[in-house]
C-alpha cells in the first residue's frame, strides 16, 4: 500500500508504476516520471533519493535525461533496484518521502496536469506479426482459405522494420494519408486519399541493457534482460495503399503515416505475475527459438471507436496471450543473422487477434474486408474508420483487488489534405 | 585551384570538398571534416573562418559537434555558404588559412591517419529498388521472364524501411550469417550459415533541411532542397535467408546484418555540373512525382572482388544514371502519406544495374543465379562471395582534368559463427 491514495479501479497502484516522460506548463522541460493513482512521481526530483548499490552513482545522471535511453541503457539489474527503492519510498510505512512536505509538493504532478511525451528516443521500430490468427483471418481473405498460413509463417517469427521517425504519442492527431491505390486490377492505379483506413491492435516493447554488437545475436536465454517493458499500440493502416505497395518489399507507406503507443511504459518485473503458459507451438522451433519458461502475457485489450462527440462503442475484446510467438521468441530471431538491437528501439508484436470474431484486433478482421460492417452504439456502421473517429486502446491485467493498467493509446484520424492540382 | 597540392587522380579536388566524421589517434574525439587532396580539413578547428551572414551565427556549435546532423538540419542555403566559405578558403589566392602555418598544422590531417566514423546519427534509413535493370533482373530469375516487371512498378517508387542500427562505415568487417532457409520447397526448412552472401550496389543520399510534420509531404518541387548529398553503399544480402523470410512483409535478416556506407558524404552542389537527363518514364508518373529538371547523375560506379591476400578483381562496371526514379521521386514519394523525413535520415536507391550482364550490381544477377560463376583474376570463380572476400565499391564523377570522387566503400567478409549446439 501506498501513502498515496489509489482508486480501485485506478490503473496505477502501487504494484505497477510504470515509467513515462512529461511536461506540464510551469516546466515545460521534458522529464521522467512514475504513474501512482491520479499522480505522477518526478524522478528528476528524487534522483537523489536513490540509494541502491547500482543506481547511487547514476540516478542523478539518468533521471535527469529527457528520455528513458539511458535509464534503459543500464539493463536489468539497475532497473530491478530502481523499482525497488520507487516501492519502498511510496509504501505507507516509509517516511522519506510521506513526510517530506516539501519534496512532495516538488515531486508529485496530477497526471491531468501533465502532457506526455514519448518514452524514448526511438533508434529503429520493427513490427512483428505473430498472431496466428490475424496471420490466418488475413490470409483467408486475401489468400487460400484451406491454407490461410503461408509456408515459413509457423518456423519464423514475421517481421518487418518499420518507420520509427512517425511513432507518436497517444493523443497526437493522424491525417488520413494521400496516395496511390488500385482498386480494380483491370484499371490502371489512381491517386487521392485512403478509402481503407484502419487501426492494429498491438502491444510494443521498449529494448534496454547494453547493445550487442553487429554480428552476435541475443540467445534466447538472456534475450528477457533486454526486455524493459511494454505499452500499447495503434498500428494505423491504410489497407488500400498497403495493397497495391506491399510487393515484393512489404508495406511501405501504409504503415509510416503514424504509429501511436501509449505513453506508460508497463515494466515486465511489474506484469511477471500476470505469465501464463505459452502457446504451444507445432512444429517444434529451432533450438535458438526455443524457451521453456513461460514468457506470455494474460493482458486484456480493448479497442473502441469513438465517433466526433459522441460515445465509444467498443469493437474488439482482445488478450495478448493469444499470441503464438513470444517476445523473446521475436528478438532472438531479430538478431540471429546478428542484427545489433539498442536500448531505445521498439519493437511490436503485430496485430493481436483472438480466437472469435469480437477479439478480431483490425477493422479489416471486424468487418471481414467490407462484408460486415461494425455496429456503433449511435447506429452508424464502420467498415473503416472515418475522418473525426477517434481510435481509443486500453489494456490492464486483473490482480486480486488491483489492476496493472496500460493507461490509453489514442488517437483522432482528420481528413486528408486537398492535393488535387 | 587550392594551395593543398591535389595530384590529378585525386578523388578530392577542391572541385569536391566531400564532408565527413573522423579522429586521430593522438585526438579520438569524433569531429568533422572535409576532404582535399591527401588531407582532411578538421572544421573544428576552422569554425571560427566561418564569417558568411548565415554561418557566422551557428558555425561554432554546429562544427564541434560529433555528426552532421545539426549541420545537414540548418538546410541548403547554408550548405551553399558554407561550400563557398571552403572554396574560398582553401584557394590558392586567399591567404588566410594559406599563410598561417600554426593554424595548418592543427587544421590540415592526412587521411592515412585518419578512422573515418559513420558522418551522420541515421535516424531511419529506407532502401529504393529505383533500378529497372535489376527489376527485371531479379523479376526475370525468379518470376515470369515475359512479364518480369511486377504491376506497381512503374507507377510507385517502390521502397521499403531498412534498419538504422546496421549502418556501418567501411572497413568495419561484416560476418556471414546464420539463419533460416529453404533450399527445397519439398523439404522442411534448415538453420545454419548462409550460402548466398551477395553484395549490392548502391548509392545512399542524406536528408537535411527543417523536418516535415507528420502529415505533412513533401512536395517534388522542393525535394532538392531536402537532399544534401551522396556516398557509396553495400547493401550486404543472405539471398537464401532472404528468400524464406521475404513473403509477405519483406526483407527482414537478410538485409539487417550489416549495410556499409563510405564515410565521404559528396554534396549535390559539387555533383551538379554532372547532371544528365531523367531517364524517360512510361507510363507518366502521377503529378506529385513528376518533375522536369535533369535529377540524374552521371557517377560511374565499379564493383571489385579481393580475395584474401589476393588482387582484386573488378566483376561490375555500373552507372548511377540508369536509375529509373530519381532521387527527388523517391522523397517525395516517401513523404505523400506524410511521413516525417528527419535531418540524417538515409535514403538509398537500390542495386544500381546497367543494360548489359558486366554492368550488374549483384553477384545474384552477375552470376545470373549461380549459372554464370564470374571469373576472377586468380583464376577461381564465385557464385557468390567467399569467406575472406573484401567487397571493394568504388565511384568518381569525370570532369575536365579532375575527378570528383566518393573514396572506397569496403568490408571484408569474415566466417559465421559457429552456433550448433
Amino acid at each position: 500500500m501506498s501513502f498515496i491514495e489509489v482508486d480501485p479501479d485506478s490503473s496505477f497502484p502501487i504494484e505497477n508504476l510504470p515509467y513515462g516522460v512529461f511536461s506540464t506548463n510551469s516546466e515545460p522541460k521534458h522529464r521522467i516520471g512514475v504513474a501512482i493513482g491520479k499522480f505522477i512521481l518526478d524522478l528528476s526530483k528524487i534522483s537523489q533519493l536513490f540509494q541502491g548499490k547500482l543506481m547511487y552513482n547514476v540516478a542523478d545522471d539518468v533521471f535527469q535525461e529527457p528520455t528513458l535511453n539511458k535509464f534503459l541503457a543500464l539493463g536489468h539489474h539497475y532497473w530491478h533496484e530502481a523499482r525497488q527503492t520507487l516501492i519502498q519510498l511510496l509504501s505507507k510505512d516509509c517516511a522519506t518521502l510521506r513526510d517530506n512536505q516539501e519534496l512532495r509538493k516538488k515531486a508529485f504532478v496530477l497526471q491531468t496536469e501533465a502532457l506526455m511525451h514519448l518514452p524514448a528516443n526511438i533508434g529503429d521500430y520493427t513490427d512483428f506479426y505473430s498472431s496466428i490468427e490475424h496471420a490466418t483471418n488475413v490470409g483467408s481473405m486475401f489468400r487460400d482459405p484451406s491454407k490461410p498460413l503461408l509456408p515459413n509463417w509457423r518456423y519464423i517469427p514475421v517481421g518487418y522494420h518499420g518507420r520509427a521517425s512517425s511513432v507518436v504519442v497517444s493523443g497526437t492527431p493522424i491525417r488520413r494519408p494521400n496516395g496511390q491505390t488500385r482498386p480494380s486490377d483491370d484499371q490502371p492505379p489512381m491517386f487521392g486519399p485512403c478509402r481503407g483506413m484502419d487501426f492494429e491492435l498491438e502491444m510494443a516493447y521498449l529494448i534496454g541493457g547494453p547493445e550487442n554488437k553487429l554480428g552476435e545475436p541475443i540467445p534466447i536465454e538472456t534475450a528477457h534482460e533486454r526486455i524493459f517493458g511494454m505499452c500499447l499500440m495503434n498500428d494505423w493502416s491504410a489497407r488500400d495503399i498497403q495493397k497495391w505497395e506491399y510487393v515484393p518489399l512489404g508495406p511501405f507507406l501504409g504503415k509510416n503515416l503514424g504509429t501511436t503507443i501509449s505513453p506508460w511504459v508497463v515494466t515486465i518485473e511489474a506484469l511477471e505475475q500476470f505469465k501464463v503458459a505459452n502457446v504451444s507451438q507445432d512444429p517444434k522451433p529451432f533450438p535458438y527459438l526455443v524457451h521453456d519458461d513461460p514468457f506470455n502475457f494474460d493482458i486484456h485489450l480493448t479497442v473502441s471507436i469513438k465517433p466526433n462527440g459522441e460515445e465509444p462503442s467498443v469493437v474488439s475484446n482482445s488478450n495478448f496471450r493469444y499470441l503464438y510467438w513470444t517476445l523473446k521468441q521475436q528478438l532472438a530471431h531479430h538478431s540471429i543473422t546478428g542484427c545489433n538491437i539498442r536500448p531505445g528501439d521498439l519493437l511490436a508484436t503485430g496485430t493481436i487477434s483472438g480466437p472469435t470474431p469480437g477479439s478480431y484486433g483490425s477493422m479489416l478482421e471486424l468487418a471481414w474486408k467490407g462484408t460486415k460492417p461494425v455496429q456503433l452504439k449511435n447506429g452508424q456502421t464502420r467498415k473503416y474508420l472515418e475522418d473525426g473517429d477517434t481510435v481509443i486502446m486500453d489494456g490492464y491485467c486483473q490482480g486480486n483487488g488491483y489492476r496493472i493498467g496500460f493507461g490509453k493509446c489514442e488517437g483522432l484520424l482528420t481528413p486528408a489534405l486537398n492535393l488535387s492540382k
